[in-house]
């Protein structure tokens, strides 16, 4: 029922005549344009574009699209990718014990509202593995020992590799993903952190939100990177919280914050409505 | 500080070929684009385009610019307009003894926050004057009587007319348009209306909210047309409300927000962000 | 881990001393309240109150407390009750093939999010057997035919009875319910309707939203009565739309106000947060 | 229009017997209570109570009150007081060059919303004089030189003391409070900070917020204490930005935020609705 797209991205240095270039490459192809996106960072002189084409009307693949594109691209010096929509990326999710965010976006893609693969869930404990394997995703129980937790994530690493992963989501994944694998996997790990950050880094961010008597509580879905909870944002919320509640009371109100902003966050991510420039991010947004 | 650009803003049929057209138009001209919106309704087949060109970049008036843009826009069967952003729009406000609406405009004007000159307040009381003319803006008090309000109109009319404005505010004016000024003035009378419409059309609608025992209340800031409360809708938003608000407190409390999505409503419309198609608004927002 | 309380909530004319007399009650019996909400309509001259006592400060049964209060209560002519909060209520889901509402209460409940006994899950399709079972929730298809609709409601109401349901969900279900139903279940059927009521009313109201271009769409959790979407509001909220949301967007963003909107609807009534009043309520949120 | 009150206040240890006391006491004057608020912190073992009662009803004066309480109010240790609605209290405005936050509160002060006296605007610019005196507020202008703060601060000591200012709000001054003014005017100066403390604590915190790539920005209402921005925060809130806007456009957008989160927060402290208990509040908002 949706229409193919070929979804072209692109970043380049802020200058006349991209767009006239990029227009009159897809108006030679008989190119409809569905959506279309600019940005210009006016201080750093970039340039931001995403197009979403309709396929059809182009009659070519994404393979000779992206020949033909190439000198374009170069003359403009452009960081850019064109994606056929119906490649459906392949996604990992990665939890812990709680479930809530792992339910949620298992079951809107059970009922197709995102558009990936789900090729398995990796956990360091077994108690979701039922509720998994409901949905008859491959279930991957990795625990990660304390005293000595490489070997745990060189099987990790192995366990995504395998199945050629296009994007790792850290569902309330309780286990600080080592530098090389923030490094190996840039852009391509997604993190829920339940605070609003810059607030309340680090653990039990709403102990630390009770303790500082804030008046709002949020979550924040960021790329992850070496620097702890410090990655690009891609999307954020907040739920009031009053005097009467307790730490324990803003768990439970965070959770709906936390599967929200997640699933927002990875629906753009699979999109390819995320452009990253530095430690910040153009969402392109509907 | 503000750069001075040309806002070029377009509603037409959908087609391959528009964005092309008008991006190689700029390009020849070595115009640089700051801001880019685009818009195709897919049911309707329309295609909807605004951009912020720095006119410095161009080097032509925008007399020339019109006059050169003039084969495109009939090649595509366009509606459209270009403007200079330093041809500041010329508004009207209409009050009755309410002036938080009116308190609120004035002062983002007074600090430079709306690009309009202000040419005048309509009010049907004298409650008002003094607040308007600390900030040195010509009061008009045109009372409407009830049995006979004909004449008040005409003068209302002319009053409007003098002043050449391009916009007429009803902040908060308690008396309803007829229907020859809502055609003779279509697009341009923009209205907030305190429920968050099509909940609550017509008077008093913080206390229909009340007996209706809702739990959010809002405002509505539309184009005013001859149907009641009925025209194309520029911003809504709304405020929680409590069992312990009465009618009393809902009027206080929607205040904010009334005051808030009119001027966010009347900032949209004075930037050239809203396209109305139908009953419709596209709103290219920030 | 939650502590055992005994919740009086009281309904009643308003006049001095129903405070006094009710704390001095509880005194007596070295009550100690953990939560305590009072609220006064001055127009209906009306009180609410409602406690949350620790029962084991109390150190009686609900039956004694029951008991004992009778002669306060009538002095006041009260309507009232008490309850002890380990008497989990009986709920009984019913839906038709949307499974949004249904996993997010069945995923809390589970996740001892919700303190109640879900007792079982009426629907009119066979489509969400697999995922209730999972929860090891009885699965009931009852379809309801078109023509003839009054035998298949007794089916309901039999169900319903059977499992001595204290509430019944309406998470998404797509068949009105009859009025004797809604009589007979006074007060305890719980809907979720897919608009901010009382504006569209009835079927399809994304649709409604999107022909009248409206800039927020909501959720309505509300008591089923007999006059269609008119009943006492519980909760309600909304969540922002643009130009580029067609109706089917609406429809998936929607989900997820629907979803939040009733669970929380949905825990204010299993708290005996709600208290109804003529066409209203009152809420004692936490 | 407004009913004269008694608003009654307290905080104390938490133990059995409190409410009991304190209704009976109410009761034995005939006292009705048009608003009464409760909450108990489980973990400080601590309870605050707050009781607007109807003067009226009472038939004594406050001092009576006053007095005849006062031996309850020993009994259970109370921190306490009571106070007429009528006494409206004394409050200094302060500020800068920036006027929103400065023209909000008078224009509510002026229309009647705000319940208080305001006695005077200190600045150290003359910028908003002809402003305030249109509100026929006296107007001190009182310059802070950077080389020498400490006369300037005994001047406006020397000022506020003259005035007998009960309350004192920074709106958006942008001066430190000295840490013995701090000290002296202990939970009576409310600050605004624009953003969404703990995040971006000192200067320019739009600017942080831009560099930081953040989703939604805040604003923040605190009583001021010697610790920078850590004070006990009374109201917050925050609207969505997108990166589209640079830090200009945060300072414009969160000028909203900031006026209301101050009006909203001053209004919780004059109608005494706001406790403190170490770093934290209670708010009990209508």
């Amino acid at each position: 029922m949706r229409k193919k797209t070929f979804r072209l991205v692109i970043s380049c240095p802020d200058r006349v005549g991209i767009v006239a270039a990029v227009s009159q490459f897809l108006n030679e192809r008989q190119g409809s344009i569905i959506e279309a996106s600019h940005h210009t960072d006016i201080e750093q002189k970039w340039f931001f574009m995403r197009h979403d084409i309709d396929a059809e009307s182009l009659n070519i693949t994404v393979e000779t699209f992206r020949e033909e594109f190439a000198s374009i691209a170069e003359e403009f010096n452009m960081r850019w990718y064109v994606k056929d929509s119906e490649d459906r990326p392949k996604v990992i999710l990665m939890a812990t014990k709680e479930s809530h965010c792992l339910n949620d976006i298992m079951h809107r893609w059970h009922t197709g509202e995102l558009n990936c693969e789900i090729v398995g869930v990796i956990a360091n404990h077994e108690a979701l593995r039922s509720m998994v394997e409901w949905y008859k995703i491959p279930y991957h129980c990795i625990p990660v020992p304390k005293e000595n937790k490489m070997p745990a994530f060189q099987k990790i690493e192995a366990c995504i590799d395998d199945a050629q992963a296009d994007a790792i989501v850290l569902a309330r994944y309780m286990q600080i993903f080592p530098e090389y694998l923030c490094e190996k996997y840039r852009h391509r790990v997604i993190n829920i952190h339940h605070s609003f950050l810059p607030s309340f880094i680090g653990a039990k961010p709403y102990h630390q939100a009770a303790v500082r008597g804030v008046k709002l509580i949020g979550a924040t879905c960021h790329y992850v990177t070496a620097d702890l909870d410090a990655g690009p944002i891609i999307e954020q919320d907040v739920i009031r919280v009053r005097h009467s509640h307790a730490a324990e009371d803003m768990v439970r109100l965070g959770k709906d914050i936390e599967k929200l902003v997640l699933s927002r966050g990875l629906r753009y991510h699979l999109e390819d409505r995320v452009l990253v420039h530095g430690n910040k991010t153009v969402v392109f947004a509907e």
